[in-house]
């Protein structure tokens, strides 16, 4: 149905022996990708969108004006608005709804849970709570297997089927394996871990570093100063994981460097632009006000500051961060963090800082 | 003497307490950039160049015509074109000599050897041997305490006095020491790790990967399509790298993702206009003789591929690019390389492939 960039790469895709059941919850850019790659691949694949008009109008169209209106969907991917016709049944459940929802979906569905498993799509961490979106699932649905999956995916160019990979992370064998099987083709390649923070934790923290990247940018910058601010967010990434009980080594992979290196490289995200802006010499308030809408990357530096703070965690590009925007201090303070003489260390989980 | 392009930065600048004696063999635009730096650092530094007009050139105009025609040098640095002079009496000895003439250097030097230690500063592998540098200096000079220096630094930018950022790495916390002394600065940061073979690992097999990137370039990819060749590289790097007893961490620093980060982003280098015009279906003959030069890419990817063989190292996309450079085989190969659903954890190290 969809024309892919790669035509070659068809011969590689093979009859899958197992038709999974799958339902995806939220029919944002990225839900609406994940339910056609697996509807593409074979599997028997429920869209729940909240609005019923707009399912309808998919089920009739095969488009989702919204997010991604240049785009034909398969035309077996089927869509509903009732969540008990959407999970009832199916094996693996995706949920692609904002942080903020994420917990709200979670207890409306639990009435038609028997033995699916759970995965989580959505990048983020709880506010307040700061609480990651598996351990969301755990809380409300004790019972039930679960991951999470999350990489450099922009939702456009799945659709187009460009090559790409992504990760899943779960502690259960079997939720990797029907991930893979589900969603892997010859066009997207499925990945995986069991270091389930180590994972969620590359997704929600990047944007911190792609405000960093875009406010760097704006004071040009060289690529000898852009790639140690790419270097210095994994360090403070990786360490700030590891205090959460992730495994430093998943920040070299999709979740961690991949996403990282996407996000700070995409000069269109909100994030980046944010940042951009703010190098200028803008206001928060402004550079807001210039975007039209509010940058996910913002709210994270709030909540990583003070979870560092609690945690004693070394992040110096997200404390700066932190002054520029709030507390009104120079843009440079960020180069400043930078070249602070302080941790020495080039990867402390090879050479301990005191060791240097 | 030389403008940075961050002036609020000297503010941070400390004089030092030692003032080391340094020597740099080799006028190329890093030797050049590093001995500068040493220079205005406060170290008394001698430049060594094989050619003794253009040592006086340069010690009358202060200028590198060849190399880095562009910028003022620091007046104290001191070029000469004597060997003995430039060794004899100093602390630390930098070689920034490229791979094929390293070992003859080191020869040279070895009658004016007395307490010196030597880091190189040439990414690379000695062709045939497959030795790294740091074991060419333990050949040579099987005495003398050694080091390497590797990470994302273009030699304009660090003259220029952007912030960058590098790693030395070596087993004697003395050599660390020394070198972060008489380097680091405020617009050089030095960072420190003691595996040796795993930085040189990144400044040597970035090349091959810089090739693949332009390859793909030319295909058009999106960022997910950039982003996995990013992550796969990495696998590829390091699984390589640990059998040669690296650690996969410090692909996670400044000389591993770092300089793979510049180099694959650098639509200018070498490496990545070859790969781009064997991308758009010329041979390699053609894409050479257009470039004018050849491409260090090209040479380390038959070296490694003959390595990785005799290692038994799974290297799918240094494999790849070998079949296309050299047998003929598609551009699309490498594509096919990346999706193929062969080793399938995302970081082996955190879960091995046969547990995926």
């Amino acid at each position: 149905m969809v024309e892919t960039a790669f035509p070659e790469l068809v011969e590689q895709q093979k009859p899958k022996p197992i038709q999974l059941k799958i339902a995806v919850l939220g029919g944002g850019s990225f839900g609406t990708a994940i339910a056609n790659t697996a509807t593409r691949n074979g599997c028997e694949t429920t869209l729940w969108i909240r609005n019923a008009e707009t399912a309808q109008e998919i089920n009739q169209t095969h488009i989702n004006k919204k997010y991604l209106p240049d785009f034909e969907l398969e035309h077996a991917l089927h869509v509903c608005s009732s969540l008990e016709e959407a999970v009832t049944g199916k094996d693996l459940i995706f949920v692609a709804i904002p942080s903020h929802s994420f917990r709200a979906v979670l207890q409306a569905i639990r009435p038609y849970i028997s033995s699916q498993a759970v995965i989580s799509l959505t990048k983020g961490i709880e506010a307040d709570s700061f609480n990651f979106m598996s351990e969301i699932i755990h809380d409300e649905l004790p019972e039930v297997p679960y991951g999470v999956l999350s990489g450099p995916n922009l939702a456009k160019e799945i659709i187009q089927g460009m090559p790409a990979g992504t990760v899943v992370a779960s502690g259960s064998e079997m939720v990797r394996f029907s991930v893979q099987d589900a969603l892997h083709s010859a066009f997207f390649r499925v990945f995986a871990s069991d270091d389930v923070h180590g994972v969620e934790l590359g997704g929600a923290l990047k944007n911190i570093y792609a405000v960093a990247m875009g406010m760097a940018v704006a004071h040009n910058v060289g690529e000898n100063t852009r790639s140690m601010i790419l270097t210095r967010a994994l360090a403070e990434m990786s360490r700030f994981a590891v205090k959460l009980g992730a495994n430093p080594l998943t920040f070299l992979g999709l979740s961690g460097v991949g996403d990282l290196f996407a996000t700070c490289n995409s000069a269109l995200s909100r994030n980046y632009q944010v940042g951009f802006a703010l190098g200028k010499g803008k206001s928060l308030e402004q550079a807001v006000q210039e975007l039209g809408q509010t940058a996910e990357g913002i709210n994270t530096i709030i909540q990583v500051k003070k979870r560092a703070s609690e945690l004693d965690v070394y992040m110096p590009i997200t404390n700066a961060l932190y002054e520029v925007i709030f507390e009104q201090a120079p843009a440079l303070n960020i180069a400043m963090a930078l070249m602070k003489n302080g941790h020495r260390s080039d990867v402390e989980f090879v050479l301990p800082h005191q060791k240097v």
